[in-house]
Parts: structure tokens; sequence; C-alpha cells
């Protein structure tokens, strides 16, 4: 359990989460205030290692939590079914922060659920769908807007975990500024919650984290506009599993030259996440932002699959068995295979308290767009082609240099 | 099946293997020749993937090959018994290279066993037990200074592929050109086989490299003659299989700050190195650099152990098992497992080539002494501390760019 | 390598082929003849080892093949590209037995492939479609009786080794033999190969084999005529990997008592029963054959699924992962996994000869119908209950007994 | 949750453990204590499960326990440690059973350490090392008489739970009652502990089981002194994890006449046995029980080699990896590899349930002597040659059929 660093700022941090009662979100949440009151340590966080905790960031335990979602269930049932089913967060840190839990509960609001597809919209709560866009978008922004007034904050972070979204099927239409704004105004009935959210967020000023495939901020209207409000952005779809094991993995085969036949990937998980990406619209986005990692590092790989199965019993924990073909030298034929048993939401949580601290510091910093320094945390950077973890992180660590 | 890149120098280079008979020289060779005559491609060598392969290096085809060892068995009748239980190579290449094999054989000479242990010298044919220390390096100083000149060689490079020897007990005696001239004269009954080829091999100025865990060239004194004489040099102990995958992996863990509390290596193999390293004194030095590496990039690590064992029916085909168990956000404990498939010799042959290679480029450009650019060859590089496989790999990228 | 037992009988057994250009025919024809011609050993038969082997059944060097099939290419042409891409056959053993296949290859006739598939039938040469069932039986009894004629066979054995069919929408149509007739001749459209092949055999007095999971000799009407016609008959689907784990390893939970809570099976292989079984239709039967066996010996089991997904680079060379989450003693949840690669072929091929010999034992015995003493050779055996892989094998061991 | 069947004995029965403090007994403990007080069901025990259900058996819940140890620490210090290192058991089934814990804990006597190795008796309290044998045999007799006098018991099962004791070298001096009272009298100092313990139970006719791969009721003596008595026992070492599994996998490859070159098999464990088993004399007679399983299926075996191996972390889950590579038909080589993740005690604490109901049973119905029936809860079965764990437990289920 190592002590969080001394050095922080001491602002007053807002954490908007887009899905604030999903599992990613409540273990955040759970965490940040097991790390505020003493009860666990930061592995995990990468801004709590050196290099990176060398910059004067805000604290973890400073974090003031709100956010949108369109689920009932409270944070404390969600947390308490989390702790019984997957053991995480265990029952006595969950007991501890339970007060807080409900507390923070009291600042959710209820989301639109604009094209998000059967699998998530059914059954949930969610602003009426007979708004117009723009009431959708003027309705977001008055909640961030008003969560930072009520408390005070000196800056706001949104950041959307929400259930991934079915692909949107014509991007390009929305590819500037402008084209977006007029979509808005003419109640263009395709443009999905994620869009409306980070458009919410960055048309006044607050950095936006992409942790889902969702299209959000990779819109190109949006990223027109980020450059122009010079507001910092980042993502798409946080690499916590397989794929991180991938991005360390394929540049070993790729700098020994040796030529990859076949990289099969099977995933097993049983939560929520899992019951959407059951969905193959859900899942159209989550598949493609795994499976370009590899052609991108290994462009002559010779077959690549990514399979995502619902396995109830398992709960949070996701299991993947990756089996890789390769050639050598001599045309010699050999094996890799590995698999990673993790807690999704655990390894998810605190890159979640990490991308919040590092883009609130490019805000402070005045360091508006994409953030390319952040594409280690995803599975398809903003913005940046490099693959390669260790490269990635390098980025990281100069950026923290730069700074420090 | 990538052709040879056209960018290659024309100087006669000779390459000269110490255990020029066992299973990897044995593969280089048949390698090369197999490329030489059109058979095979160069997947799995890193010195034909760019940007390496924009250096300008001497062509495989037109390596001159000789050796020393102590096996009686021909070249050829090693490859035979190579394809049968291996399947590599297969017989049709084979068949093409018998002439080449015959032909090379015939140029390899009887080494020296000093020290190599009893698994290594039983029954072997080698230089008389009773010369001094002094007249075995003479011996050997003569036999390469007879094979360049006989075949009119530019350049000649050592590769000590030779089996793998017991520790030195007392490696600091020779930590001077000083002291390790005077052990020699003095007929020190201590000094190891491997330190006499890489001496013999340094003092007259050939390029010399430790493909194994053996001591050779890396007792202080020859480091320092290495510098004086400005012959480049670099070893030790390739790094081919199971120690390739930790220093791919273990950056993973430690740049997302995961506490890796357990790391459980278990080899099995069934070739005569395998055999050689039942034999506890042999396997030390093995082990350590096979063992150091996960300290260096994980020094929190909780433990870590790495088993070696003798299976007989596998033949090269070395199998790892590796279980990592790690900690992350909120305490949760996950696991990582991988197995790794792999003919020893097909991924240990085409490394023997590019070291020749590079090492032969940075003789041509009086670069002596150590190459860290070479580093990520090697589980326990040379005066480098980085183990990390893609920025070791980003070193040798720089001397490419450096120079082309 | 076992020596065959001297324990066999000398008549001049028939052993015809429906898919006889096939992997699994091609593998066991080429196994045959190369024992015949003592190059292998009988390691994989089931019957060559104690007590079975103590039964006198004819020796499989005496078999006399033909067959069915709808490919143009010829045997030997398939075995040799199964030796070049699989590396079984080796080329040792191809080039001994490359005359007997030549001439084996003339026995083959052109099959029908009414019903098989899109995936089967598109560029096979077949049977004209035009023809009624009607005429399509006859052709098929022609063809088995000439060959039995013209060999001077004492008894002709028809094995379905033929590409999996698409399920027989409704089975239950023929439920007797007055029923399937009729169709027959009122020529039925819906009735696919398999049936056909196995009419023509059963009426004939033909024992037969199904070692697929198409329809064939399941149909109630068939196994009414074999009863009349007191022909011994078996099926379906061989056992051979994945799937014979399970039947090993599942009753273990069982017989613990331990709840197994998901059982996933995942399956690559690239050869063409792979490329087949891409296809959902075809693949059908086998899910359905590999799935009900957890059923049966887990009947509470939580979660079951198979995948078998097309891997090229694999060839004939099959793959699973299985991962087994269960829960023991205190609610403890426990894992096991497995990994299994094998060669498809190797596998199947020894049973096809096992099956033949124990058939014709059977016919010879005058014991027809169907035969339960064979159900561990299948994934779904006709007329059995007992899933249990040693507790079907003891029924074999009784049988043995019984007649030895 | 299955509830327990209703038909059940409702005499009092005591159940003895020596090694009442360690890691089997105590989840073993829990466990029937959970189950009387209804807060877990029954899986994992085979007594549960028809057709053993059906037998008339003492109820769980009316279980007395006492026992021998040699450790300080208290039986509810030892399951909150378990606790919370494990999980297993969770915390709110501790909390409901910490006062029967308390009131058994008391129960508990110091026993006696003699020849159980320094890996064990370090550090431990124990009878007097002075004692001569024959007083410390009158120690536990008396010890055993008392418990079954002051509860009132009608009868009284002894298990052997205690850590694992080097192996006896001379077991054959022993083989006679007569030898062996012989031995006890004249104060023989080579007497493991756990012959002493199985001496005092059988001579005054308490049924007893050898958990454990110790000595035991193995000796010769001990098993004429219970055919005398008329006393049934059985052992020993109970079959739980990896072993288990190889009994289940072993007979299919034998039953289907594949070859096995090599079963690799490789465990790692965290908890106090795997402590103790990492000395080399305590490992041996485990190894040796594991060990033999395999060669008795598969007679023709190339290379068999079990590894235990102490690591911390894992506290008492234990993960094995075996590596199995087979021939089959035309020499191909295959490959089979499994992983098992357990909870040790999970798996072992139901089978110790298991066996005293089932040892109480014989004893209720005057069968003395070995009980062959019992074979399937052992790695090495006392008298029984059958290794193949489906027909063990057929050898069950007809004793379940016989008496019910
Ligand atoms: N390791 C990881 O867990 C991981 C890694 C990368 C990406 N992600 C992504 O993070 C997201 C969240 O994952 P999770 O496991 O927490 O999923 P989850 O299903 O547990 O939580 C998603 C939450 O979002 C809410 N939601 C859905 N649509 C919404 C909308 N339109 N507006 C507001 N709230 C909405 C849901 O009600 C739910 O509470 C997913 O998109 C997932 O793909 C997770
Ligand atoms: N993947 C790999 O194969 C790999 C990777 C890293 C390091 N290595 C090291 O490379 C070396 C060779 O491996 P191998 O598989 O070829 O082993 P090998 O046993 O097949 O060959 C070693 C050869 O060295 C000869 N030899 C032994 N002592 C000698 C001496 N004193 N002088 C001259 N010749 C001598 C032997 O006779 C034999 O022909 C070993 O030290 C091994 O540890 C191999
Ligand atoms: N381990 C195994 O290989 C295994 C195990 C169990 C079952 N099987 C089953 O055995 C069958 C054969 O497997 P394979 O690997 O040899 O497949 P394959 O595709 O290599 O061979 C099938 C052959 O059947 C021929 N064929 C297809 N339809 C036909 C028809 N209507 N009449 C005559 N010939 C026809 C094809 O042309 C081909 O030559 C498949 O149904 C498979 O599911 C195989
Ligand atoms: N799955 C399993 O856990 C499993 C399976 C088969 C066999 N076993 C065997 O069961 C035994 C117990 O395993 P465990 O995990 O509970 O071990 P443990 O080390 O947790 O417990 C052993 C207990 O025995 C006590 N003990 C040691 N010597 C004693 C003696 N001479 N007299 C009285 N008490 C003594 C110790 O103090 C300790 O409390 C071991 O021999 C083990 O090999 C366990
Ligand atoms: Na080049
Ligand atoms: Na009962």
């Amino acid at each position: 359990m190592s002590a969080p660093t001394p050095n922080e700022s001491d602002e007053r941090l807002g954490v908007w989460l887009v899905g604030a009662r999903g599992n990613v979100a409540t273990t955040a949440i759970v965490g940040a205030r097991a790390i505020a009151r003493g009860l666990t340590g930061t592995t995990g966080m990468v801004t709590e290692r050196a290099p990176v905790s060398r910059l004067e960031l805000p604290p973890v335990s400073g974090f003031v939590f709100g956010g949108h979602d369109i689920e009932r269930e409270s944070l404390l049932e969600q947390a308490t079914r989390q702790s019984e089913r997957n053991g995480v967060p265990d029952g006595e840190t969950l007991a501890t922060v339970e007060d807080d839990l409900e507390r923070i509960d009291e600042r959710i609001e209820v989301g639109t659920a604009r094209n998000c597809g059967a699998a998530v919209s059914a059954e949930s709560q969610h602003l009426d769908p007979e708004l117009t866009v723009g009431s959708v978008v003027e309705q977001i922004r008055s909640d961030y807007r008003a969560f930072r007034e009520d408390h005070g904050l000196d800056r706001l972070v949104v950041v959307n975990v929400a259930s991934t979204e079915p692909e949107l099927d014509d991007s390009d239409a929305y590819d500037s500024r402008e084209a977006l704004e007029r979509a808005i105004e003419e109640d263009d009935g395709d443009l999905p919650a994620s869009v409306l959210y980070a458009y919410a967020a960055v048309v006044d000023g607050h950095p936006f984290v992409n942790f889902t495939p969702s299209t959000g901020n990779a819109l190109g209207g949006i990223r027109e506009l980020a450059v122009e409000k010079n507001v910092p952005h980042m993502g798409r779809d946080a690499k916590t599993g397989e794929t991180l094991v991938k991005s360390a993995l394929a540049p070993m085969f790729a700098g020994r030259n040796l030529q990859v036949l076949a990289w099969e990937g099977h995933n097993i998980l049983g939560n929520k996440d899992g019951l959407v990406l059951e969905d193959d619209a859900n899942a159209a986005g989550k598949l493609s932002s795994k499976g370009e990692l590899l052609e991108s590092i290994l462009p002559d790989i010779g077959h690549n699959r990514v399979r995502i199965d619902y396995t109830p019993s398992l709960a949070d924990w996701k299991t993947a068995w990756d089996y890789i073909h390769f050639e050598g030298f001599l045309d010699t034929e050999m094996k890799m295979q590995f698999t990673w048993e993790g807690s999704d939401s655990a390894l998810a949580a605190p890159l979640v308290l990490d991308l919040v601290r590092l883009i609130a510091h490019a805000d402070e910093h005045d360091e508006g767009g994409l953030q390319p320094q952040l594409s280690s945390f995803f599975k398809a950077p903003l913005g940046v082609d490099e693959h390669d973890f260790s490269r990635q992180l390098e980025g990281l660590t100069e950026y923290a240099e730069r700074h420090s």
C-alpha cells in the first residue's frame, strides 16, 4: 500500500461521470473514497508511479463526483451487488464508504438514451425521447453548469463511462464544427448520446475523456470545436485487459521479424458490459478498436479475430484466451498462448482517476485539443498511430519530465 | 518468404562458431546456406526488417563458416538428427545444403574443454588437458589466424555458441587486463574455456559475441582489453523464448503500476542444452540471467522463480509455462498465464546471423568495446541496465537511423 | 510401434467410404496401407489393445477400399496436400503407399450431393440433381453391389465420412421403415444424401457406420429396417478431441458433486471440415452433439457453449480451449482450463479402422441393429444414454470378454 | 444450495481429527457447523449425491469434533487467517460459527511429533520427546477414550489430517501385528507419529482414516490388527486436485491406445502444507503417491515428473499446470495441457466429512479391515489397484446399491 504523493495541487476538482452507476464508475468512486479515507493504496494508478507522480496533480481525495445515468438502482445498491458477486470492493471497504456513496448518488442526474441501442435503453429511465436534440444538449449543459456552481468547483472534467453504443453509420457527415452544430439545430435523429455529452462538455470548456468505444469526441466536429475552444480531450476505449497485453506482446513479434499467421482472441465476461456487447450492434465498435491494434503493429498478420462472449457466472471477471500461431526462421511454425483473468472494473477504475488528473493538468496548462501523451490509456488513441505500449508510455514519461 | 535486401557490402566475412556442431550453430549454418541457395526467406532475422535493413551489412550468403567443437559427430550428422527429431530443418532444405555442410565440417577444429563441467566434457574430444593455459590460448589464436589466411577473409567474427559452462567462482580476480594476462601466464587452473576463446579473439582484433550465459567476454579483464584494442564485443545469453516474452510483458505490469506478487516460470525442453542444464552447476548462470531481468524491471516483485527441466520427448522444442499473480486497484488479485512453444534453435539461429552482421558493421566503423545497441538480443546485456524489450529495440533503431 | 495381433480372421473385407477423398478417409487409407507395408504401428487403434485385441477381427492389411465422393481431386493429390500442410502422413510414408492410393482412387464413384448445403455442393461433381430419389438410391445400391462382386468380397462395410450436412428439419416424418420407403418412392425432396447412402447399405445387408453428425442411420425408418434385416449399424459423430476430453472430465465433476457454473469450449481448426462448419447450417448438428454430452453428464450445469471457428493457418490441426468454472464446498468458486492440440485426421482415422473391424465382427456374429458396445466411439451414440467415457469403454471390454 | 437428505441415522458420532488446527481440519469443522446452522449447502460432498445419498448415514450436523494438534494457535485464529488470506470461509459464515469453533478448540489435546521432520516439529508444542513409545500410545488411547466418555458418543472415528511426515525407511520391519507391538514395547525410536495415532485407534476399535501420505495404517502390522479386531480403516492421501484430474484423464489416453511420451505436472501452492512439502524428506511420500497413479494407468508412459513448489502469495490456492505430450496414429505427436486452480482445503474438507460418514457406516455394518469401496477418495488406495476414477466410483455406487 503505497502512500499518495505529496506533490499535489489543491484546487476543487469536479468529476462528472456519464454512466455514473455502472461498474467502472462505481469502482472508481469507491476507490477514490477509500483512498481518501486511508483504506487502500494506489496500486494500479499510473499517476502514482515515477516519473508521472512527480507532476503536480489534483489529489484523488479531493475529487467531487457527480454524473448522469439512465439506471434507477442507486450507487450503493450497485456497489453492494458488485461486492457480493465479484468480491471487489471487499465488504469492509464498502462499509466505510457507504455514506459517501449515498451522498454522491444524489448528484446523479437522468441522462439521455438516444441511439444507445435496445440492449441499453430498454427498462431505463431517461430524458423524454420526444425532446429535440437541441433541448437535450441544453439540459446536459445546464446539468454540468449547475453542478459546477453548486459545489464551487474550480474545474469540471467529464468522463464518458456509459455503456457502449452501436456505431454511428455516417460519422463523416459531422466532420466540421459547423456541420455538427447545424445537425443539432436541425434536430438530426442520428446523433447518439455520447456525442451530445461530449459536445455539451467541450462547448463550455470542460475537459472531456471518452473511456468507451462509443463515438463521442472522436467526431470531426467535436475535434474542431476543441481546438477552437482550446479544450483538452482524449479517447477512445480504455485499454485494460487483453488488448493491453496485445499492445505489449505484438511489438515483440514485429521486433523479431516473426510472421504472425493467426492471432485468435477469445474473451468471456459476465457483467452488464458483457451483456450489452452480446448485441452485435453494440459490439461493433469494441471489436474494431480491439482488432485494429494488431493490424497496425503487425501489418502482415495472416488472420486476426476477436470474440467477446457473455458468461454470466464470471460476473465482473473477464477471462481472455489468446492463441498466436507464428512462423520463424526456416519456415518453422511455433505457438504462444496466454490467458488473462482480471476484474474488469478494478483494472479500469484507477485509469479513470489517472485520466481525470492528467487531463485536468493539461487544462491547467492551457494545452487544448487531443492529448497524445495519454495514448497508452486507449485501445484506439485519437490522433496517434503508435500502438506499442512501451513507446506510448514513453510519451507520457516525456510529458512528465517536461512538466516537472 | 521475403527477399534479402539489396543494400549489402561485399567483403569476405569469416564466421567462427565456438560450438560449431551444436544445435544453434548447425541451424544457423543450414539457414545461412539455405538463404544463399534461395530455399528459404529471412523471417526471424532482425536485420532484414526496416529500419535495420537499411544499414549496409555483409550478406548472409557470403558468410564463410568455420569453428571449434569438442564433439566428434559431423555437422551433417547433427543436422540430419535435428531434421528427423525436430522437423527443423525440413528434409528438402537439408538435402540441398548437404554438400555445404560437409565442406564446412572440414573447417571445424578441436577445441578446449577446460572447466566446462562433467556434463559437457565427458566422452568429448578436446585439447590435451595437460597443456598450459598459455599454450591453449596460442593454439586458439593460431586456429583463428589460419582460417582467416586460408580463406582470404577481410574480417573474422567469433561467436560463442558452445554449451553453458558452470559459473566462475571468483570472476573479480580477473578484473583488469593485467590480472587476466598474468593468470594466463601463470597457468591459472580456474580459467574456463569461454574466457580463453574470448581472449584469443579480442587480443587479435576479432569482434566477439557471447551467445551463451558462460563467462567469456563478461570478465573485467577482457572488457578492458577490448577498449584498449578498440574491438567490438557483446553478450551475454541470447534472449529467445520465455525471457524474451518476459522482457516484453514485465514492463506492462510496471507501466500500469500493478504489483507482481509472484512470477513462476517453468521450462521444459529435450535437447542437449536441456540435458546439460539439468546439471545444477551448468544451470546456475542461465537461471541467474533469466531471473535478474524481472528483478530489474519489477524491483518490488514478491516472488520470482525459474525452473528448467529436461523432457526428452520434446527434442529441440521448448515449452515454457509462466504464471503471474498480481495485485491491482483495491487490492484485487488477478492472474496472467502464458505458454510458449518454440523450436529453440530456430529462434536462436537467425539472431546469430544478425549479431554477426551487426558486430561486423560496428567493427567496420571502428566502434570498439561493448555494443549497447545490441542489448535487445541478450538476457543479460553487458553494460546495459535497460531490460524493456521495446526500449532496447529503440536503441537499435536509433543506431540504424544514425548510420543510414 | 506395436505389432498387429495374430488373432485375425482371413475373410476378404470391403470398406466403402462415403467421402473417400476427404481428410479422414485419406488418412485412414494411408494408415491402413502403411500398416500393411510394415511402415507404421497401430498406436491410436483401440482394437489393438487388450482386451479388444483378443477378439478375432479382420486384419487391417486385408481391407479392400472403395467409396463415393463428389470431389474431383484424386486421393493421392489429397494425401500429398495433407502431407505438405499438416505433416501427416510424413513424406516417407506417403511415398511408399503412393501406388496403393492410385489404385484405390480408381474405385471411387461419383456420389450424390442432395441437401448437403451450399458450402459442400458448390463446384463439386455429383449425380444429376434431376434424378429421382429412387434412382439415386438404385445407383448407390448398384455401386455397392458392383464393388462387392468385382473384388470377390465376403462382406462390405459402409462408413460415412463425408462432410457434415445441414440438419434435417422434420426427421420424425421418417420414423418408420414404411414412411421412409414411401418418401423415397414419392421422390421426397427433403431426404439428404447421408440417409440415401445409409438406406442403400442397410436394405442390402451391408453394415453401416455413421462417423459424422449428419442424419444418416439415426432416422427411425432406417433403425427399424436394420432390425428387420438384422444388419448392424451405429453412429453418430465420432468422438475424437475436445468432446472426448469432456466425456472423460465431466464425470469427475459429477462424481465429486461439484457444481459446474459454466463450461466454455472454443475450437479453432483450419481444414475443409472447419470451413464447412463455418456455415451455420452445417454446424448445427455438430454443435448439438458436442453440447448434449455435457447436459447429459451434468444436468445442473449453469452455462454450456461450444464454438467452432475456422483458422486457416492451422490446417488439419485442431486446438480447443475449454474453461470450466465450478463451485465446491462452502460456495468456493474454482477453475479448470485445458487446451488440446491434435491432428484431427490422425485422431479420427484409426477409429474408422476400429469401427470397420468391430462392426464386421458383429455382422459375422449375426448381431444386427444398433451396437451399444461401440458407444465410446461417438459423441451422440445412437440408443445409448451413458456418456462417461470410462463406462462406455467398459461396455466394449465386456463385449470383448464375452466374445473371446 | 442443496438441502441435506432426510435419510439419516441419529447416533452420536465423535470425529477425532489428528491435526485439528490445520487447514483441512479447520475447513471441515467450519463447513460441518455451517451446514448444521443452515448457512451453506453440501456441494462437494459425495455422500450428498445419489446413489450414495440413499445410504443411511450419520448427519454432518450431529458430528462431535475433537482432536490432537501440536500447534498453539486456536482453531478460531486459524479460521480467521484462512478467511482473510484465502476468502474461504467467507466472513459471514465465519462469524456465525465462531462460538462453535471456540467450544471445539477446548477439546483439542497436545499430540506427539515423533519423526515428523524438522519442518513440522520446530516451534511446536508436543508430548515430551523423552516419553517411551509405549507411554505415548497410552496417552493417545486415553485421549480417545476420555473424549468418547465425556461426550457420551456411540462411536468415535479418527481421521489423520496432520502434516505429511518423512517416509519411514524400513516399513517392512513392522509387517505383522506381532512385530509392531514388539517394537512399541521395545521403545523403537523409528516409529512415526502417524503410526502411533493409527495403532491407538485400531487397537481400541475406533475406525481410522488416513487422509495424508504419511505411513499410518498402511503398515502391515496395523492392517493385520484391523482384520483381527474387525475395525474398518482406509487411506491414503486424499485425491483432491491435480491427481484427481489425472485419474480421470489418464484412462482416456489408455482407452484410446494413445502413447503418452511425457506427462509433466507442476504444482504451486502457498499454504503451510506447501511449506512443509518444500522439505524434500516430507515431500517424498506425496510425490510417490502422485506419481504412481500414472505408471499404473499408463504402464508404457515415457516420462513422468511431478513438482510441488511453494509460492507464498497463493495462500491456500493450488495451481497445477500439466503438460501431456502424446503420440497417436501414424506417429503423430500431439499435446494436451491443463491448469487447475482450486482451494486446497475447500476441495479436501467435504471429503473428510464423507469419509467419516462412510467409515462409520461400515463400522455399524461390522465391515472391518480395508474399505475398497472408498478407493476413489485416495491417491494411493490401500489394497486397491484400480486408479481410473470412474471405475473406482463405480465401486462406491455398487456399495451404495448393495446397502440401500
Ligand atoms: N475494463 C473495463 O471495464 C472497460 C475497458 C474499456 C472500456 N470500457 C467501457 O466502459 C463502459 C462502461 O463499462 P461498465 O463495465 O462500467 O459497464 P456497465 O454496464 O456496468 O455501466 C454502464 C453504465 O452506463 C449507463 N448508461 C448507459 N447508457 C447511458 C446513457 N446514454 N447515459 C447515461 N448513462 C448510461 C448504464 O445505465 C450503466 O449504469 C463501457 O462502454 C465499456 O465498454 C470498460
Ligand atoms: N534458444 C537457444 O537455443 C539459446 C538461447 C540462448 C542461449 N543459448 C545457448 O547457446 C549455447 C548452445 O546451445 P545449443 O542448443 O546449440 O547447445 P548444444 O548442446 O546443441 O551445442 C553446444 C555445442 O557446443 C559444443 N561444446 C561444448 N563445450 C565446448 C567447448 N568447450 N569448446 C567447443 N565446443 C564446445 C558441444 O560439443 C556442442 O556441439 C548454450 O550455451 C545455450 O545455453 C541457446
Ligand atoms: N476428428 C475428425 O476429423 C472428425 C471427428 C468426428 C467427425 N468427423 C466428421 O467426419 C467427416 C469428414 O471429416 P473430414 O475432416 O474428412 O472432412 P473433409 O471435408 O476433409 O472430407 C469430406 C469429404 O466428403 C466429401 N463429400 C461431401 N459431401 C459428400 C457427399 N454428399 N457424397 C460423397 N462425398 C461427399 C467431400 O468432397 C470430401 O472429400 C465430417 O462430417 C466431420 O464432421 C471428423
Ligand atoms: N487438498 C488438500 O488439502 C490435501 C489433499 C490430500 C492430502 N492432504 C494432506 O492433509 C494433511 C493436512 O493438510 P493441511 O493443508 O491441513 O496442512 P496444515 O499444515 O494446514 O495442517 C496440518 C496440521 O497438522 C498439525 N500437525 C503436524 N504434525 C502433527 C502431529 N504429529 N500431531 C498432531 N498434529 C500435527 C499441524 O500443526 C497443523 O495444524 C497434509 O498431510 C496434506 O498432505 C491435503
Ligand atoms: Na540490407
Ligand atoms: Na443421506
